[in-house]
């Protein structure tokens, strides 16, 4: 009864197999090993963009740093959603990794607004030397809260970032849930909702530790190699970051285990819909936050069941409402969903 | 015949099945599961240091910048051997990671003298605003140039650094090649010979992409740790990591694996050596640095042999001495080492 | 009719007797000049604080984030109001300075709460290696919106910064009106309410460039030094630093200008608020938010009054009301200010 | 008997009488004064470059690491001089304003030679991800040492630079000293030459603290503000800045007081030369390196004189040869120069 994270479970087969497949003989380093050439490939025609530049790095926080510090001057700030991931999560490794640049927070409890993007970048006015300057928006799909932009929604904020001039990032962590319930191609969800670069992620949906990083416009390539390497990301024995991404494009293994995740998440939420639990967010994809009784998460938590617990501590009044989150990766069984629901 | 870098070769099999055996259910992210428990106190038993610390991280440059940024100011200076991986070969990665830090390079075509490092720090004057303070000191061991320090001279390195209050970083990306070659504990290799921290090296040596940091001062954890996750370096399914250090230090298998591929550098240096070859420096661990008619590279390359030229083009008078950088890891046959020997 | 800053007035007669006296012969560059003795001691005597070390830098902005900087890691980040100098006016310079640390913005339109403090310092989990760790707080006293906190408000901050085990900043570019404002001392506003290092402003209130960095913790002292000559802040000449701030504390001249500076500001006040106008703000120093209708300030416009529009253009509809900054420094004459309200 | 430095002197009359001058009324701050229009004029005039742009800030270090911050990547290296001043005399702060950007030093005692910066760029392969990339080539006139480049010499260093599409700083930190030496103009010694970018001194050379900034390229004028800005060296009363600097091209006050120290040196040197002292380097500006007996050097010690020993301490065999650096300053009189030559 394992709903902490997707980053806990294991690798999928198809993933592991193309690991072990690659563990033969001599691979150039650096990522000029041959199978990297095939997940350039791949991701071009899975993002149908042949000009696009694609980077493998192992750590989401990595992808997306990386990603951002191409298009942040350090006088410049990067606007994005209070609860991003940049923000939350990653300790200063955005700033660090842009030069001591700042993070504008549009204030929400999810996704950002256009209107509220607009007022922010307004905010900071170009050619005034005293302020910040205004640097790339990032857009997070699936949101930290579990929701789906639309491609409407996505193009929304494109476009607000676009008549200021800016440059947008994806940190598409869950780049796959967020197609498999969009029912959308990925160019669809990039590139042609106006996305410069993507954060594609694989870790938290099958792979060992790999992310893709791509660029729609290639003129970044040169700077990303240095800053790659600078920030002691580029590994030697690159073929094995090859190896998962190829093994995670292969068939479409990442849309499938995707919907996966996403059936287990919404198996789950019905069940909890069913015995009575309220939703802070509509889940979308694979991930919950949602609250019932005090007393059922002290049952579920002495039958072992691993969850964070979102605005409570588990100590309290039986009857109150406490929130949790809750997160379905590919491989949790939809017996170990009912046993989790039988405690309810 | 690939002489090109000891990180080109396959991940040896004893790392590889225990990543598979860790691909099972699931585990706490970010360093918190229980293959790292192992890693540690193996570590700690190995390097004969129950209070050290110990974090693993998928580069070797990573672990090089983070453990020498945990002890450099950015008003310091980095004191190293001018051929020193840190120097040469990470990008200005240890200056990002130390804010902004200095590198003073000591001139030596491999390892620094005891009387060249006092020079170089006493010329920094502590206490003078105006300079570079002094920060710690950075060995390489086995060095760029395939040499090997005695216990001897680490401790005459470090007596200076101690003698000016500097603390001393070991990088051994190559430190079981090291140990292998001086018959030594990883413990007179480090902390006895007055180490205060080491980059301890599996990814050249079997595994697919782990380096351990060892702090024999553990004051320093918690500052690695925030440090580790602002430069992106913290794996959530950091069980894989966990697991290829665990398969490298059964059995002691860092050792043998060393071992292999010193002989395996032994056994192709004497055949150069016999083939008339000379040596830029004498082969101690598993790089080799010699030199011999341009007209043999010639035919090592038409017959697909891969290593580098390091000091002149293919291209030239064929009588006319040109040297080469080969290296040697665990799984170079013998049969292929003979393959190469027999163009000569 | 100039009230756009109080940072384009003159220098005071005081401060440029001293600096002319002081340009006579020679003088030990860096700050080692026998006029800083006498700034230090003075300092001293002003804050009663016989161990306190004081530095001199010419810009407020340097002031800022060089003292910050001693207090804040790069993982962490500083806790301020939304619109503190440092967040809207130095272009990244805290983070700059911090090595890439964050800043945590207090929602207010002015002074923070102790509540909203406490609450942002609670979000950020010590120990928890994600997300940010807590800073220092940093208060700005006379604040950016023209109020001066009690002593009681900066207590009851500096007590939620010291319940967190964090050090305080006072951002003191108008130290001077805060305390002619409320008629304390300078140890009264500072280290006896909790407060470790000031930015004590001199450049606002009649120096040419000058601010002084009190820390009444002198642990940091070598820290700081180092920081200022690295950030390029150490004056050779330094002498005409010292000679401007001896000036500017000879015979409590500073306090003399500021309550000049602050009653120029109360007869401004008290001449809007006889005309109508109303204010956004309470005016407490020498700082005024006020609105009035857009006819007036057509009129003050033609007629070569300098000052800063709040929230909205010239152009529009003559009888709107239109918020103003006016900000009166030492130097504007009581006739400027008939003038001015003449035109109401 | 002040020799010590050329920073210790006083301000120039016609430079203190500017300052005085523009103590009136209110000026807009930063940068916007009108005497800032004037010194726009007169450099963009003295330098016969009309599209120049020109900023000011306070401190050599300042203008030196602001202006190579311009043209660094973080990932890249800055060639100079082993004695440069931003290597020796910054405290890392051109790392720092270059985001942790190395520096390369070319062995050398004084200037570089083409050569050795050919050699020196050809050792940092453009592409090669692993090293650094090559920066700019920055050239201090008059050197560290006392030295001048001849326009030649610094043509050759600048065509080794053009040859690898590097852009070229120079540290002119005694800029006039050196026209004054070579008898040429501000153009030829800059852009004629193939300088991009100018630190033009004035604080050594009878200015209180003030340089200025001067690109010919006005492409970086933008990031410059900002970098400016963002280092906190933005003056709100900027005008005193330009003040001096309005003062100290008046006339070409700048030349005459060059010339006047310059003249102040050669007069010591011929004292020194006739007295049997040695000179380490030949005296072409205003700073000389001689080496006497240490006798000589207790005998000035003992009646005053301040100079820096360069090779030794005052303690030693009487009869031993000591060296020393001393600088004139243009306030340096005659008698003083007798005086101290009366030792001998």
């Amino acid at each position: 009864m394992f709903f902490a994270s997707d980053n806990a479970g294991p690798v999928h087969p198809k993933v592991m197999e193309r690991v072990i497949a690659a563990n033969t003989g001599y691979q150039m380093p650096y990522g000029k090993d041959t199978i990297m050439d095939e997940v350039r490939s791949r991701i071009r025609e899975v993002f149908e963009a042949p000009e696009a530049e694609v980077y493998l790095v192992a750590t989401g926080t990595a992808a997306n740093v990386l990603a951002l510090g191409c298009y942040t001057q350090p006088w410049q700030t990067i606007f994005c959603s209070k609860v991003a991931h940049i923000e939350e999560d990653e300790c200063n490794a955005p700033e660090f990794y842009a030069g001591g640049a700042k993070l504008t927070l549009i204030d929400t409890d999810d996704k950002m607004t256009p209107a509220a993007l607009e007022a922010a970048i307004a905010k900071q006015t170009v050619g005034n030397v005293h302020g910040a300057q205004p640097g790339p928006v990032s857009i997070t799909q699936v949101t930290e809260r579990g929701s789906v932009h639309s491609l409407e929604e996505i193009s929304a904020l494109t476009a607000v970032a676009k008549a200021h001039d800016l440059s947008v990032h994806l940190d598409g962590a869950r780049f796959a849930n967020a197609m498999a319930a969009l029912g959308c191609t990925a160019a669809e969800m990039s590139w042609k909702s106006g996305v410069d670069v993507v954060s594609f992620g694989g870790t938290k949906n099958g792979c060992m530790g790999v992310e893709a990083v791509v660029f729609f416009d290639p003129s970044k390539a040169w700077e990303f190699e240095l800053r790659r390497k600078r920030g002691a990301h580029l590994f030697s024995k690159h073929r094995f970051l090859s190896a998962q991404m190829a093994g995670y494009l292969q068939d479409d293994a990442f849309i499938d285990l995707a919907q996966t995740a996403n059936g287990n998440a919404a198996y789950l939420a019905d069940g909890l819909r069913a015995a009575g639990a309220t939703f802070l967010h509509e889940p979308q994809a694979n991930m919950i936050f949602a609250r019932w009784p005090r007393a059922v998460h002290q049952k579920l938590h002495d039958a072992g069941a691993r969850y964070y617990l979102w605005d409570g501590p588990l100590d309290g009044p039986a009857d109150e409402q406490v929130a949790a989150r809750l997160v379905c990766d590919w491989s949790i069984g939809r017996d170990q969903i009912d046993a989790f629901l039988s405690h309810f």
